[in-house]
């Protein structure tokens, strides 16, 4: 008898929990992993059991989602797509059912209704199904060839993928069975909550030390996990407080009896609008009447006063808003870096493999939550488990995401500031959602089994950068400023800005300016030789970028591979080597034919690939010396693609015929700069390459000149 | 005393011929270009004499001209802009006149007003510049290093330019003067006509034997001559039969009588509108009264009917319409070629540099025209001379054409199909222009002293190919398909069709079907190795640039180099060493979603950078293998750049999520494909390169998948 089996037979085993990846013996590994995966599977199908009729599955449980029938087939879908794309199966088992459950609707919103409209299997058909890819996927796990560790790249990273990714539906789907109709339920063995309660305890507030965390899991790591876990952040904390227990629905009833749904000064703009169309007067799962009762999973049942409250973000942060209000503290959720300095000083440990949870998690203390003082923790309660605790913090990469090739969607379209992390896991969580490392993210509407826990801190919950840049042009530059580089040409930006930095040779080097800066690597690129660099583009968007890499040291960005398709690129200041440089560098948005008049007295002002682009290059040519000290350099870089789209005819600068020869920009330039500068050798073309897709590029040429200001 | 001013002396000496460019003694060579140049110069000074007061200089002749102030100037700006150009001389002489004389109005239309406002300077004025500018000439040929032979590419060359662009307004500033107010001027002994006149001759047709005729100057050529001189071009002529004389005035009174300017049936479509616009009744220089009289240069005269009749190509294709009504014959304007062939039978010679010329040319014998029948030339009259003569020919370049570094736009705006050339000069042709290589042309509504001869042949007048495509896409795919490579890229086309031919290996190579076929290169590739190649385009204009390379081996486009500042480039089947296929290959228009039924049993059909441009494309790929035998290949290239102005996005065949997982094209083409082909080999990528600008290219992949039909 296998292990999953003796869990299975004995109905109070322990769930399984996630292998190491590591280990001497392949064949026992092996033999745990497909115990494992038989053994979430059997949960999975028991989670199912507790759905009274075939209703139950075709009727939706909230009109936002597909009903459970979807779910039901969905996680063994998933596998098979996996395994697919990996070469792992040479076929698929069913195209039309592997069709019909392949996406799931992500609740982007809160009124993005799912209307798609199916042609639901019957529930005999999926469980067939089923059982089809469970055989087939055993028979995987009992024949694929195995090497340990199992990394990120093994073959064998789709296998636990798709098992773990089965246990992320084992959660959200007890919420939508939470959510459905008590008549399409019944009781099941395996899923029969806590029937502990009592008065709610009294929360307080107890000091957490400064320190330092460190976030973030090694590519080495011995438990499988997920790409936005991989990497690394390390930050220093100062002291805080936390609240002892997670808020109990005892104490958040004060804030409805505040009328804190009703008051709008405590909810923030989104969920303001959150309010108004939800209607929302009390949590989600509270259940009104004479005596205010609680939905369970298939149950109602008087309230659990000392249960955590159970409440979507803007819930959260509008309790603390009043909380604050009421204490005159600086009360707030707390920040993910906050949770992880309150479990290192909590001193809490992962599950152990062969006991039981310390905590209300991995189902090992029933189908529910528990009181809100039941598992301490240090001198704190549930720093993990029970219900997932709700941070200040939008879901983020760490240095050195990537996604994973297999899965290359799995966190990068929350990286939106709209989803906010949860941490600690709920008494459903079990495998890699029970880990310190786990990082999931919700819409800061949406409902879990997920409550929170408060902090009182003058500390900024600061909003670490998230953003992908997606737009194509934006990304496109982010790219050419510090992407690869591509036909074997060197990095623009950099190469014009080392030229600068020769032809500058001994003299002053004091201040430049980057017109037109674009993106900005060549702004930090002189900041290796000047004092202090100013870059200033015309389009905030660029200089928004400028300042990121400046105050994150890192660009986040999509890049289009083919059609739709787009792959995840990080750049860093790192890696070009430039970190040092930002205390030199500033970026502004500003317009080169209209220049504030602060931005003079430069020893050097670069100008490339902008004159094409002014609409006015001649005003712009015309006086810029006035912002050149005597002796400095006007450095002219430009691939003379005049368009009327920029700039007017009338206004371009070269590139026609006057009296009645050919005028190049070059004699363009000549005749304007020669009044105030003399040109420093001869013009030199650099080459450029800007990627538009894995398959097309923009591969140009731009023209450098050099003039010294002289009068 | 120099032979210029010999002649300036006499009145009555030759107006010296322009020099050879040979020849054993450089010093000797100085001195005769700078005789030249002074004679030239003095002709052109003693033109302006007969304006009788200056208000003759600034009072327009025309409406659609400068006034003759910007002649009197423009000849030496000319000069000075193309020796400043050729670094010739270091600086401009007066930059605000050199502005004010650059640039002509080039009379397009015949209601291109010159609406010009200049503040015109005085003609003492411009006599100062003219002798500065003379004086700084004279001393750049005196002491500029000079090398026998003068060449297209010698420092000598614009110098004979400034020269022989003078002669050039020489000419046409008498037409000016003869379309003035006669008030504004006054007899000069330089500028008498002749007196000789009597009754018009009988006209009649005199056979011209079939012959071979050379057109075209070689480049080693020993006199100066424009661009569209230089190349070589020829033809058999069958036997035809030409006029012994030029039409006179009094054979043209016939048309004039019979009604032809009221008859739009001898009128073509732009003759018709020209009539109507310019209202015209007889002939411009007849004088209409009790008596027709005939308006000379300085004076009015009573009608010269022996005279020839100077006339639009309108006005003598009308009176050809006529002529062949009236007689039942094929009578129509000479070709070109025809003229040549007239020219070479009729036994005609150069003038001679030291005597008089044997023809009314180089204003040997007077300032206007004489009798068509005092000049015999063989059995013919004024085969050169007396007045230009129009053609059906309009002007087209040569095999080789090149534009001249320092004059690009000399002969490149007239190749419009809306010029025509003229031959054989008049008896103002001086210097280049009574050469028999001279090629003139103007708009067919322009007059000149300009006249015509008539043919009579069977043979149709064929209209060469002399159109330059300037449309950016059309020219960009015609430098794709047959220009230069850049960046060590291998042409495309080529390539793609040599790929082809490889993987056919010994496969039946009946027929290809080159889809999307652009400027059609890798449809006459593939002809090296098929039998019969068709090449379709969804595009009218691409399919046009394959007829017009099959019919006549050549393309002719202009290349954007910067702004609106084009270069001229050439390609020919020759040069690809491709002319053996032309009789292999067939372009149609098509569309390869709705494909013709007829376009079928082919061994190969190859899809080349077109499928994301389709509006369908998966139901070209799901039908086209009813088109290919078994055992026949499909070649795919496409560098997936999915657009939705191209295809909906319903319509991509891949490159987007499909069931939650990226797919890709190629996932695509094998869905598509499978049924009915097996993919042959791996996917290959080739490099393409588009050139934009001189300074911007597309630089891309496409992937080359291959195909073999097996049910």
């Amino acid at each position: 008898m296998t292990i999953a089996e003796q869990f299975h037979a004995s109905g109070t085993a322990l769930l399984q929990r996630t292998p190491a990846l590591d280990g001497q013996d392949p064949e026992r590994k092996r033999a745990e992993i497909a115990d494992y995966y038989a053994a979430v599977s059997d949960r999975y199908e028991s989670l199912f059991q507790t759905l009274a009729c075939d209703q139950a599955f075709y009727e939706k449980a909230i009109p936002l989602r597909h009903p459970l029938i979807f779910y039901y087939g969905h996680t063994a879908t998933f596998f098979v797509n996996k395994l697919v794309l990996a070469k792992l199966l040479p076929e698929r088992i069913d195209p039309r059912l592997e069709s019909i459950f392949a996406v799931g609707v992500d609740e982007m919103s809160w009124d993005d209704l799912d209307e798609t409209h199916y042609d639901w299997p019957s529930v005999a058909e999926v469980k067939a199904y089923r059982d089809k890819v469970r055989a087939a996927v055993l028979h995987l796990i009992n024949t694929l060839p195995l090497q340990l560790p199992i990394t990120w790249d093994s073959t064998w990273w789709p296998v636990i993928m798709g098992i773990e990714h089965e246990l992320i539906h084992l959660e959200t789907s007890t919420v939508l069975i939470r959510q459905h109709r008590l008549e399409y339920l019944r009781a099941h063995p395996d899923w029969r909550p806590s029937h502990e309660h009592a008065h709610a305890p009294v929360n307080e507030l107890l000091p957490v030390p400064a320190g330092r965390v460190q976030l973030g899991k090694p590519r080495k790591a011995s438990m499988y996990g997920w790409d936005n876990e991989f990497g690394l952040r390390e930050t220093e904390l100062e002291e805080f407080k936390a609240s002892r227990y997670l808020v109990s629905n005892g104490e958040f009833l004060g804030f409805v009896k505040a009328g804190g749904y009703q008051n709008d000064a405590f909810w923030d703009e989104e969920g303001t609008q959150w309010l108004q169309f939800a209607q929302a007067t009390h949590p989600t799962f509270w259940v009104p009447g004479a005596q205010w009762r609680l939905r369970l999973m298939t149950d109602e049942v008087e309230m659990r006063w000392d249960w955590p409250a159970e409440v979507n973000y803007h819930e959260a942060k509008a309790f603390c808003n009043w909380k604050a209000e009421q204490t005159g503290e600086p009360i707030r959720l707390p920040t993910e870096d906050e949770w992880y300095r309150l479990y290192d000083v909590a001193g809490v440990n992962e599950v152990p493999a062969d006991a039981t949870a310390a905590a209300n998690l991995q189902l090992d203390h029933g189908a529910s939550s528990c009181p809100v003082n039941r598992f301490a923790h240090g001198d704190f309660f549930d720093v993990v488990g029970n219900v997932w605790q709700w941070t200040e913090t939008p879901m983020y990469p760490f240095d050195g995401f990537e996604v994973h090739p297999l899965y290359d969607d799995f966190t990068t379209p929350t990286f939106d500031n709209q989803h906010n992390l949860i941490k600690g896991g709920s008494w459903v969580s079990c495998g890699n959602e029970t880990l310190r490392s786990a990082r999931y993210a919700f819409r800061r509407h949406f409902f879990q089994h997920a409550g929170f826990r408060y902090v009182s801190s003058h500390a900024q919950a600061i909003e670490p950068n998230a953003y992908y840049e997606s737009d194509r042009q934006m990304s496109e530059y982010a790219e050419f400023h510090y992407g690869e580089t591509w036909f074997n040409v060197a990095n623009f930006p950099a190469a014009v800005a080392q030229l600068c930095i020769e032809v500058m040779g001994d003299r002053p080097a004091h201040s430049a300016l980057d017109l037109g800066c674009a993106s900005g690597r060549a702004t930090f690129e002189l900041a290796r030789h000047f004092d202090q660099v100013t870059g200033v583009d015309f389009s905030a968007r660029f200089v928004s970028q400028g300042v990121e890499m400046a105050e994150q040291g890192v660009l986040r960005y999509t890049l289009t591979e083919e059609g739709d398709l787009v792959s995840y690129r990080t750049a860093t200041l790192e890696q070009h080597g430039l970190a040092d440089t930002v205390g030199k560098v500033a970026f502004f948005q500003g317009d080169a034919c209209n220049l504030k008049p602060q931005l003079t007295g430069y020893d050097l002002i670069m100008a490339v690939n902008l004159i094409d682009r002014l609409y006015n290059p001649g005003q712009f040519l015309g006086q810029v010396h006035q912002r050149i000290n005597l002796g400095g350099l006007l450095v002219v870089a430009s691939p003379y693609t005049w368009l009327e789209e920029h700039t007017p005819k009338a206004q371009w600068i070269g590139g026609y015929k006057k009296d009645g020869e050919s005028y190049t920009t070059l004699d363009g330039l000549r005749d304007i700069l020669g009044s105030h500068f003399v040109q420093v050798g001869d013009p030199r073309k650099l080459e450029f390459v800007i990627r538009e897709t894995q398959h097309k590029f923009q591969h140009s040429f731009s023209e450098v000149t050099v003039w010294e200001r002289i009068r």
